[in-house]
């Protein structure tokens, strides 16, 4: 890319009756060369800030036509690097397109902008007695369009699955500028191959969304928070398949083991946890349309919980109760962070293989004397896995980060599992992607991507090797 | 084609050391040249009866190398033609590949051939107290291939949804004779394009299936079916919403029409149905994992029905009940099949237009003297319309089939519908597809099966116009 090239965009895009807004100076440019792990030092050419589809398509006819790669981007909550502009490219910010356009309670469907943020669209339909299930870590922070392009998951996967099966329809704007509408406000179809879910989860490679239909459930009202403590994972793990297996299905389970609640509270005096010296505890969130049927699930839990090493739980009825069960969970990235520097991984495996993989990280932690800490989706067999550098010398911790993620990812490929379950591959992970996918596998995504955007202009160089 | 491609393929695979069975026989191809809805009158080259992943590949190596179209066939139970092959065609049989590979109780999944009977399956993993929810009208004929490469519907997908969010993983053999793996036995995964949902669907145009990893869930062992009168449609669908935004969700909520009564009726005198008056029936069936639950469901259902219109339903406790109240909803398509030459739209429109898209194919019908027969999923906008040929003359039907469907179409997508909620586009529907769609989007679905298919050999001519 040479600069040049976007100058010619930006000498253009002023040039209608409409103007969109623009920043070019470093200082404008500066927050949105970076997402929440991975931070650029080469300056994009332009953040543009468009309020409609028709702005988009302008934008990309103009970026096809000089050649200019463009990211586009949401709240930059996202961290895997997707996200995150090249030098010379435009930033295509949706956060202008954050409509809620509808909200129909017949069809119990939203239709919203890309740039919506999640929590705001949970808080408008729940408005209306409707439910978006979906619940990031980050959920009022990051945008719906992000959710979508990274196929979010979050805290409620277990019973209501991660973003993709609430996307019903999109509009989106093709790298030529081209405007296309896929799917609709209909439950299910058979018509073609199924473009919507094909950009679900394609991080900004295949198309701009500027318009997504969401599918929305009824509001569960009710709503019980339980923490179990455990004396091993193994016996965390055999509650969470006896939990199933009694045909009781709670949103949320959340492994929360003792190292991550030894970091948070040695950074959090605030913050109490009734279970600290267990192995690891369990936080299950239960829900309903009904009290009874709540209180049922609750009380069919204690005793699976007691035969599986779990005799004590701790029950939250009042919703600040709730609070305090989830104030450690919640507060376990932060922590982590603020350890200074680190290598994440986002694995997922079958959910049997879950204390394996634990095993597998710290082994891989160990073996290059790195501390490792991890917490996660224990229903969904989604663990995120931090390896700390801790007091390794910058030279060592070069090497050490990529050795133990390239480690820790082919054994979780062992386990018959793969390297994303809900943060998506950007550039951070793309070096590992051959780990989990075949030569066959990836050339098919390449050929997809030649199709949707064949001078290779949108978000270039993620996703793919 | 030249039949002398097939036959440089023929004379190649039976020279391994296992033969791979082969039909050429006239007679022996027949049952293979067609489905439920169309016949072919060109002889196909062979039926060919892989017994392994190996075998279709070998198949396909040979088939890439001398150009020979393949067209892979489950139970040939699918109504769009998806299944039917051309002249000097190979017909790849998958009925051998039919095991239950294994059905996994701690991670909740199945792994099948494609082969394997739907129904089969269903009963496998109920032994084990699992669930495969989805339940096609032909599931006890079906295959699992044919479900999964027309993401196939039917009667439980307004609580449970259809095939799609049923397929974990995939294995698959591309046209070139490579298998590939996509997904796995986890839940989610944000690790490159979803290759496993674009092949979902895709009617054996992108790859052909060879393992299908799928999700279960604890199976429900509690049901009572409801089959409540309505005295128009807009009091029908009326109830359909209320019952939905009550926070109750059925599995089937199903759409049985005066006119789908009488054609039955007609035709079986031993089928008794106690409302065939009432201008509309909605059958109803609600599940749980308890009684209580399923039965305080019931109650709750009774005051929604009254208020809409149906204040007098017949619940079933029973199975022979239930199958009592099931009897004519079953019996619908053979009794209008059994009418003599038709033609069958499968449109899905938001929920909420359902009376509009029954009155527009009736309007249809009409103007073109057909009689129309309509019913279907209620709970998901997706009705099954039936153009009769009556009495009319032969080459009057020829054009009048055409333009009732065109226009049927052209209607189902200004309510916001598409023309195929649940058989897949086929030939049949192929010709209407630019109704539905773009011409952005179907040339992004040519550039998909090009990178798949580059020769256009897998089931060419089917799904794309």
């Amino acid at each position: 890319v040479t600069p040049s090239n976007a100058s010619k965009l930006l000498a253009r895009i002023g040039s209608g009756t409409k103007r969109i807004e623009v920043r070019t100076s470093p200082a404008g440019i500066e927050p949105y060369l970076h997402d929440e792990a991975v931070r650029s030092s080469d300056p994009a050419a332009a953040v543009l800030f468009p309020r409609s589809t028709e702005e988009v398509s302008r934008i990309l006819k103009l970026a096809s036509r000089f050649r200019v790669p463009v990211v586009p981007r949401g709240a930059g909550s996202g961290v895997a690097g997707s996200a995150v502009p090249g030098k010379g490219w435009i930033v295509l910010s949706l956060e202008r397109m954050n409509r809620i356009l509808a909200v129909d309670e017949r069809d119990a469907v939203a239709v919203v902008e890309p740039g919506a943020i999640t929590g705001e669209i949970r808080k408008a339909v729940e408005a209306k007695g409707l439910f978006y299930p979906p619940v990031p870590g980050s959920v009022d922070l990051c945008t719906i369009g992000g959710n979508v392009a990274t196929n979010a998951g979050g805290l409620s996967a277990v019973k209501y699955g991660v973003t993709r099966p609430y996307v019903l329809g999109l509009e989106a704007v093709l790298a030529g500028g081209e405007v296309i509408q896929t799917g609709g406000r209909y439950l299910k179809h058979s018509t073609g191959y199924d473009l919507t879910q094909l950009i679900v989860g394609s991080e900004g490679t295949l198309a701009v969304i500027t318009k997504i239909v969401l599918r929305l459930l009824p509001l569960p009202t009710e709503r019980m928070t339980l923490l179990a403590p455990f004396p091993s994972l193994e016996d965390l793990t055999g509650a969470v398949l006896a939990i199933l297996a009694e045909r009781i299905v709670p949103p949320t389970l959340e492994l929360v083991p003792r190292g991550a609640v030894r970091s948070v509270l040695a950074r959090n005096p605030d913050i109490s946890f009734p279970f600290p010296e267990s192995e690891a505890s369990l936080l299950i969130e239960v829900d309903g349309a009904d009290l009874p049927s709540v209180e049922r699930d609750v009380a069919r839990l204690a005793p699976i919980l007691e035969r599986c090493g779990s005799p004590d739980p701790l029950v939250a009825f009042s919703p600040s109760q709730r609070e305090r069960l989830w104030s450690l969970r919640k507060g376990i990235r932060d922590s982590i962070v603020a350890c200074g520097p680190y290598v994440e991984a986002d694995s997922v495996v079958p959910r049997s293989q879950l204390p394996e993989l634990v095993r597998a990280g710290d082994a891989c932690g160990a073996r290059h004397g790195l501390e490792t800490i991890s917490y996660g989706h224990a229903g969904d067999g989604n663990l995120h896995t931090y390896f700390l550098k801790g007091t390794l010398l910058e030279r060592s911790w070069k090497s050490a980060s990529k050795k133990v993620l390239r480690e820790y990812y082919e054994r979780t490929v062992r386990l018959g599992g793969t390297i994303s379950g809900e943060h998506g591959i950007g550039s951070l992970k793309r070096p590992y992607l051959p780990i989990a996918l075949s030569g066959g596998e990836i050339q098919l995504m390449r050929g997809i991507k030649k199709a949707f955007d064949p001078y290779n202009l949108l978000n270039p160089g993620k996703l793919l090797p």
